[in-house]
């Protein structure tokens, strides 16, 4: 098999946005204050600026955003990965999401937290970091955001480490 | 579309074994102890009873392995998914792997840790509890294994959530 040639910074971000905007449910890795991880598929609606999950506030994956506001998210699989260090923004209880984000997210995930009696809330998260490879002659330049920005060509581009998915 | 009848939990273990040995790849997710998540697509070689990776020991997924000494690891996408909860059974330096050993992860994995310089180590991980589910008809009879022991149909199954893919 011939591995395709490295995309470009700007069709990475590309793609990276559309699949954001398409795909509906990605890996949720969290983890409780001492160390303990844990990882579930969710489904998302993204905004163009956040992705916006719903969990039962009982479940691990909200008490762990809650207690540390912080979460990795993997979108695709593991030869088209795309890799996002994101922060919680703001929990919104089921009750207080405004109509329409309600109904958007409903459409988009199949799933209508609002109709499950209470203990369900949203929580709206804030890409800082985002990466995005297939092979290992994409490595280099798999940075596509950093501290909150999308880089562009003028961006100096990230540098190849010595392995592709086992490198890590 | 129709969902498939859920999997009985027999045909579901069969399933899981099937996939650890023929998948190449999974996500990993690890934590830092101050409770950072980190996530990582891997190679890994299953041997019927534990799972082989290898990394770099700079990298944060063996550092946090270290600290930790546990990991979640997830297989396939978020509808067809098989959840592993890992303790961490040993740290190989790559020098010290047994030869057929890191020959067989090399052949399957793709990638040789005993050629990168001496800086990388394999970790080997036991499972301790596993789960499968594909649609929310799965969710019910999810748990596979617990305490480090794979279920059998004499076992109880395991209840039902209310909600698929955003359940948790």
């Amino acid at each position: 098999m011939t591995t395709p040639a490295a995309r470009p910074l700007d069709q990475r971000v590309r793609d990276t946005l559309d699949r954001l905007e398409r795909d509906v449910d990605a890996w949720f890795a969290t983890a409780d204050p001492a160390g303990s991880p844990y990882l579930m598929p969710l489904s998302y609606l993204w905004d163009g600026r956040t992705l916006l999950i719903s969990t039962a506030g009982t479940n691990p994956t909200a008490r762990f955003l809650e207690a540390t506001g912080t979460v990795r998210i993997a979108i695709g699989h593991t030869r088209d990965v795309v890799l996002i260090h994101a922060d919680v923004r703001e929990k919104i209880p089921a009750a207080e999401i405004p109509d329409e984000v309600g109904d958007a997210f409903a459409a988009k995930a199949g799933f209508e937290p609002r109709a499950q009696g209470g203990g369900y809330s949203y929580f709206r998260l804030v890409p800082r970091h985002v990466q995005a490879w297939r092979e290992a002659n994409e490595l280099a330049g798999r940075d596509l955001m950093a501290d909150g920005k999308w880089l562009t060509g003028d961006d100096a581009p990230s540098e190849a480490e010595p392995r592709c998915t086992s490198g890590t």
